[in-house]
């Protein structure tokens, strides 16, 4: 197919690169020209604008930071709204608000346009590795010709029946998920550590207890206290993002979730103590600095 | 080996028939005798009273439901510490409290008696099946000498150095870690399902992100809302003291733990609301009733 | 002086009065007519939009809902900054976000009009009876010109040096004041009742132990449950909003407030429960389900 | 009448003046004597052990730090209980724990004696001007015979109908709304500080809006962060006990309490940081710590 893709972040260039290995023809747009020139030698057409980038493709994909850099590449004279095609389509896999995905889909209704959201899970190494897990909402014909697409770049995909939005809200309810489990680990480990006991050996029960490699990944890094991964991992500041789409999200359907909103508040401390470089899961600094751990970094 | 197994619950049940599978001897005492009586057709001795089941044996296990029945078959002129022989072992495989197992520790070495812990991870079916995960605590001579029958009754024994109360400490802790997937999962339930999104499609894709069967085994009960396990299951009752167990633990050490509490809350919630003889993953029923969503029971 | 003044509900009803009474030109304007022509008869003149009861006068106030019924009445051909003359100032007394205010006098300014924010506490009651607590700021010279109309409508005035938008801020904080005593008196007369102890007595303690009227007045309405008083009273949904403004405002700063968070929760569940149209203490309702006590609405 | 006081804290002893100043004859002990020893000039008579207190008396106070330093003066062959007489009465002021005051109850009807509990709320110079507010719970007719010892040590007392532990209760339950409202300012003062906003100036607008004296003087103590007050004040660690006290309650009749858990662990948290010898209301300084401002002790 003739692809456009929009956003070479971390996660944007190994889903890209995936994309050009399974054969497709592969427009590639970002703000930083280098990213984008990076992928010329795998074959890659660098485009100048988001619009360039959507222009004459079966499918424009996107993989922005948050709402408002998805919006500054879909609006406007050079945005993926105005380059895109009438039979064409946008698949949005940014992490992004339910609210901004249900508009997204109405804008490009009225626009005559398709919308799927096809959110992703996995850290920057599994987009790379192929290793995604992708999450695919939207009109299921549409979804259907695609889904190669997805699989091409992951290792399951799990279509979704129903408005492109159930997807994000998937996708931020499993985040939600991830984000519990290193607060849970943060309270556990800081509660051993002050009792004096290993909060290592811990962890290898729990692995054996558990049998998740999402454990082992992130309770190792979080025992280890390896925070500090620039150009890997996943950063506080969207991990605070997210959460607070969460909180957003199950506000508007008047679902209180209490324990989002107690990450949430970690994440803010977080923020307020200088942590917003490092990784997501250093969300125990903030747990542990409760408890009268002295902060080693 | 010779031994004794008090407390013949669900759990110590499958323990003892293990240890009996695996050619030991084996008196057995149980407050109700019919549970003891059910060992008998497997090899088991009955014994009358606590005493008596550790009277001329090796070790004596106990597996009760809390430190007030633990303490019930220790102390006494029918306790364990009267019958128990000088160079014999109590090992106490239940969850207690971390300041009920060092007084514990404390009072078997001021008789001269040893004093291991070694409670367990999983539920019935896992003890019946072998399948349990031992963690032990205690005299390093003397946890080497009876890891054989830990491992005669699980899949995994963990070995932890120090103090017998370590082990209890990462047990509780262990549970905490449970019990806070069991909250998680039903914040995400709960806004999924207020949102009109099938969150058991969420589910799908949250077991092929963790990996992990406890994620899939507590999650499809809860997803399907099936808390009315009686004779299986791990109940809500137990569940909040083993929350409330944590919180002591963690507050005797100064470390906050606001996700251990606010589940605690939830406990306590469902106490209040009928939900004591329903497992413990009905913690779910709380969070969707402050959601509004009505009770199906 | 001559005064407009924009919406005419349960607070600006009386305000307006009061600007009256206190001999002011008063053009009042309200989405539904009734409650314009009811100050007819006190001396008001009704103008048929805000940029109407924005013209040539010395200050029009403002007093709406929320952040967008505000922005109503401000923006488009027959909004506020249309019809405000040159050297005329919007005195918003509306209890609005942060973000919102600070936008709103960049607007101001960018137009050459002044902006005041002038936020008041109190009741209905309050706001007719001259009983208001009025907290204003932004420019001195135009908050100190315009003092004698915050003395006509309440029993003290407090000037806030620094942005308008520190009044909102200090106005939202009042109101995260007040809800938290909500909570605390919910929390501490449900445990009470559980516990069989007439919580009416203790109701007396905390009024003599506080010597607070306030205290006096929402305990009193929390202990006999009274929260059904349409016309007066402050409602749940508006409740949510400034809870939700206070969190936005300390995100916004990086201040983790995790009991403006916590009742934000609660105010989500009352209106999951279908507590929209009671009083803002019905609160109490949602700490009384929690412990199991039953809805006797 | 012939009276006993036992215990001579900042609190007790202003108590005990009062109530020799009231001119009755009053036996103290105090386990250091030299605070015993500072009434004998006011007409005390120092007595040797609790027992000595309690002999020959209509009544004896005790005030003591919690549930532990009262066992230590009731029980033993030098205690309270061993002391008084049949007909006399033991008057509990301590702020204690409703089980271990309804055993108290229990174990002096077993012995024949009276127990009343009437804990009291202010400070220590409260305590000393006799300002203090009595909450006295027991068998009607003692209860009113030793009313005017109340009036003689506080501004106002309370008669609560029902068994002593009520009084307990109330008591701790009225703590639990002063902590609230600790931690409700530490919140907003936080966050207006992060905003750059003058938190004393608000401080003035919620000292008129709530027209409260505890809201004053608390107020103004953690604005100006003044929590070192060696000898006068309420320590840290009596402020987490009495919310542990509060949280077992509540638990105990199963009402979840969520703002008293967390600012449970707020406390914990304090203790954790080394706030031990400071005053509760440094509460504050958890709730600033966690938004990232830097501690200035």
């Amino acid at each position: 197919m003739k692809l456009g893709f929009v956003g070479l972040g971390k996660m944007g260039a190994g889903m890209a690169g995936n994309l050009l290995k399974a054969g497709h023809e592969v427009k590639v747009y970002n703000r930083t020209r280098e990213k984008a020139s990076a992928l010329e030698k795998h074959g890659a057409e660098v485009a100048d604008s988001p619009a360039a980038a959507a222009r004459n493709v079966d499918a424009v994909f996107t993989m922005l930071a948050d709402d408002q850099a998805l919006g500054q590449v879909v609006y406007g004279e050079n945005g993926i709204l105005a380059g895109l095609g009438a039979s064409a389509c946008h698949i949005s896999s940014s992490t992004i608000g339910v609210a901004f995905s249900r508009k997204l889909a109405e804008q490009h209704a009225e626009a005559g346009k398709d919308y799927i959201s096809a959110p992703v899970f996995g850290r920057p190494d599994a987009a790379e590795n192929k290793r995604l897990i992708v999450v695919a909402a939207g009109d299921p014909k549409s979804v259907e010709r695609f889904t190669p697409l997805f699989d091409a770049m992951g290792r399951r995909t799990f279509v979704i029946g129903g408005e492109p939005w159930h997807a994000n809200a998937l996708k931020l309810s499993g985040n939600f998920m991830i984000a519990s489990m290193l607060e849970t680990f943060s309270e556990a480990f800081t509660t051993l550590r002050k009792a004096g006991i290993d909060h290592k050996r811990f962890l290898e029960v729990i692995i054996e207890l558990f049998g998740s490699p999402v454990y082992q990944n992130y309770g190792t890094v979080i025992a280890e206290q390896r925070f500090n991964t620039p150009g890997q991992g996943f950063g506080l500041k969207l991990g605070l993002k997210d959460v607070r789409l969460v909180c957003e999200f199950a506000e508007s359907v008047e679902a209180p979730m209490p324990v989002a909103t107690l990450i949430r508040n970690h994440f803010v401390s977080a923020m307020a103590n200088g942590q917003e470089a490092l990784d997501w899961s250093s969300l125990e600094l903030v747990v542990a600095r409760a408890a009268g751990l002295s902060d080693k970094r």
